[in-house]
């Protein structure tokens, strides 16, 4: 195995391109836009899954199951919603293929659908359309419903997991009796997603609300989470709308409250994509290879042994039969890297560039006087440790490389936040280092869309914690009563 | 909750339809052909998900995930494939809509595709493409994936999980060096599989082969598992294929042997899919409702209080908490059902309704003397039993029902497996009990064929544990060396 992946200073968009084909993560597949998550990669997606499954069940959300397909007619019915998607989406006109006589296969006209079916690039309109049937009463309400799916959104310019034509991901459409417990809901599961990148992704991420400019097409409110990759740029990792009674209205769904009147549903939806692979392989991952973190990845350990006899051997297997024992007792796993046909340094860089987060090389002379050598992906640091109650210092570790990678990025961040309090000062910044900018700005479209156009930098979120603090907007100068977060963004 | 469900003997069909519905399982939706699959109905499925896919690791393999989308192209290139799928395909061919001026929404002709995509019916072309460039020599070998996915056939006839436009399925796709170890690994998912049927869903089935004329399009052997269902008809549970070197020559998929020989690859594939669920619920079910195995589900057991004031309330919520606790140490799901604004009569009708396997009713009266009522929902008997040690109980019968629900299962199979020599004695039995049946065949698609026309049944199997023996085919005459499974089928 060549690692050859290009270093992230020479050019990081190549660097991550090569990254993620060399780790085996995923490849852009014969279908325009359309990639394929190879098993290495979609084990790091199986683990994102269940850890935000359980999360979601634990929030009292069920899992259900919705039509692909959409009409073209329910579509429409939101006017914003087809606005916001109409112009990436997939179109079904047809449902049989012919051979035209000559043997070859041609699109059968005759079978050409009375209306046409849109591939979902969302779900909101054909699940409100169900929704309407399921409820009557406020005893009905809330419906908690998440699915696992994959949409489809018609990209020009694809990058893998950063942007795909089709992905996979999780949408929760929910609906309750007032506006209240929407927002509740919606802030609930923005809470959610906060959580689960910090603490299982090991990517800080900055708690926001859009700008209306930047809202989800047909919600009232969108609440995002925004990382910062290492490139100084921001990425949207996850987002969580309150859509008020919008779809409600569009597909008539009402209930009967408590006091006996009819009123429209209140909606929520929120999700996260195969986009988080992207984020968690841009925030940590370094010239060598991916850095994953331990509760994310696929292999949390690999044994690399050297040895000449197969005596040597035989004692090597040993000790890894009961450490590997002792590991599974701790739901730890554990790879032992026992191909003979390679020689250990080819073994170290394969597993470097894969991101397991600790190895164990152990040597047979080392092992005479029962020590292994124990090497972190993370900070590239080693240590010779007893073979002695090994399995507890792996335990250890692979807690504290989880936290320091979390710490890392982290500092990264708090580094790359820069107050700015002019239009020159927020250039130069942007031009420079990136990162997150903190500005003033006088609240309107018409500015937003002229600092985008000279600059290429969006306003990624108002944070939820900010500060009011009297300013001026940088660029038109109009009073502003609080900071939003600038940066470029994928 | 009003039950009303049509019985079984009344109109079977009517009786499945009105227990997917009323049990919460799934629903039709919107979009013609595809189904809504409701959280309690979704719930199942996630189980049986769990199930296989813990099997499927077991045996070696890993997930990943290929692209919905199809070039027409790819599709052709394997011949009876393509004649197989062809005809019901839903085929993508425009990738935005427009607002055509009067503010209709229309496709737009300018983003018309250049090649049509079909939505993938089955991976095979798709993912053997793939495979092209993951196989060189000898040691890229065995590939062994599986994919989660949704799938499309465009049926004109849908019944609810049996038979959908849209379905969801895993089908595993692998690659190998020899034909041998290609055939093993058919055998080795069809084992999975039947285990699954028999160990989980509780449903006995005949592992056999396919004839030639109900082969997989592509394949050149098809192996596959049989239920029986209550009203005579056997179902196809699942299917596992030996597609021989035909997709590897169809995409040029080649490796250099141990030998330094460019070889083709050798393939196969293999599925199970929603229709499982129906399988599951028309195996056990009866005229009060759905009949569930433990092992899949979602509640396994409930509780009902029966208590007139508060302090009643409170014993009563004292020994339910101990016994959820309990319970949640042997991982058994446990729902207390509380809401008092349903009389226990209705929640017993709901919960036996929805095929809960033991019901506790923990009457304020009987618990004065350390007593609880147990209701087993297969055989609707019940014991009263000493609130000490509930939860072993527990244990214990959700153990015992499990099996009882298989061997009633499997009595009513054996009782329906019947013997025929004569096409007389054929038709007699297929329009009386139905069932399986056995009888001799002289081996020619031409008779099979006929036979299908006079009477709708198939030849289900080759059973693969068949005695050979000599005998007469039932409507030629002709010689024949054994016995084949007949039935009309789902």
């Amino acid at each position: 195995m060549s690692k050859g992946i290009t270093s992230r200073k020479e050019d990081y968009s190549q660097w991550y391109n090569e990254l993620v084909s060399k780790a085996d993560l995923a490849e852009h597949s014969a279908v325009r836009g359309c990639m394929v998550i190879k098993p290495y990669g979609y084990a790091i997606w199986e683990k994102m899954q269940a850890a935000l499954d359980k999360k979601f069940k634990d929030t009292g959300h069920s899992n259900a199951y919705f039509p692909l397909f959409i009409p073209k007619s329910f579509f429409t019915k939101e006017a914003s919603h087809v606005e916001g998607f109409a112009k990436e989406c997939a179109v079904v006109t047809h449902y049989r293929l012919k051979d035209d006589g000559t043997g070859n296969i041609v699109v059968d006209e005759d079978a050409k659908l009375e209306e046409e079916l849109i591939v979902r690039p969302t779900s909101e309109t054909i699940i409100w359309n169900t929704y309407r049937g399921w409820i009557e009463s406020y005893r009905d309400l809330p419906i908690l419903v998440n699915q696992w799916a994959n949409v489809v959104r018609w990209e020009m310019r694809t990058r893998l997991f950063l942007r795909t034509a089709e992905f996979l991901w999780q949408e929760g459409h929910t609906a309750h009796a007032t506006a209240e417990e929407a927002i509740a809901e919606t802030e609930q599961m923005l809470d959610v997603y906060a959580d689960f990148a910090e603490n299982w992704m090991a990517v800080p991420v900055v708690k926001g609300k859009k700008t209306e400019t930047e809202r989800f097409a047909g919600a009232l409110d969108t609440y995002c989470i925004e990382a910062l990759m290492q490139d100084g740029k921001a990425l949207q990792a996850g987002t969580s709308h309150f859509l008020g009674q919008n779809f409600a209205k569009a597909f008539d769904v009402k209930f009967t409250s408590k006091e006996g009147k009819q009123e429209y549903v209140w909606a929520t939806s929120w999700g996260v994509s195969t986009r988080l692979m992207g984020a968690l392989i841009m925030a940590h991952s370094d010239d060598a290879g991916l850095v994953l973190p331990p509760k994310l990845a696929p292999i949390q350990v690999v044994i690399v042994p050297i040895y000449k006899t197969d005596e040597e051997r035989a004692e090597i297997v040993e000790l890894v039969d009961q450490v590997v024992a002792e590991c599974k007792q701790k739901d730890i796993t554990v790879k032992f890297d026992d191909r003979d046909s390679y020689r250990p340094g080819f073994k170290f860089a394969e597993w470097e560039l894969k991101g397991v987060p600790l190895r164990i090389t152990i040597g047979a002379r080392d092992l005479k006087n029962g020590l292994v050598e124990l090497a972190r992906r993370d900070n590239q640091s080693k240590e010779s440790v007893s073979k002695e109650g090994l399995s507890q210092r792996i335990e250890i570790l692979l807690d504290e490389i989880q936290h320091a990678i979390y710490e890392k990025a982290l500092k990264f961040r708090t580094d790359n936040i820069t107050l700015v309090n002019s239009y020159d000062e927020f250039k130069e910044v942007l031009e420079g280092k990136g990162g997150f900018i903190s500005a003033h700005w006088d609240g309107t479209a018409e500015t937003e869309k002229r600092i985008k156009e000279e600059t290429k930098a969006t306003i990624r979120c108002i944070p939820l914690d900010n500060k009011l603090e009297e300013g001026q907007c940088i660029l038109t100068g109009k009073p502003s009563t609080q900071r939003v977060l600038f940066a470029r963004a994928y």
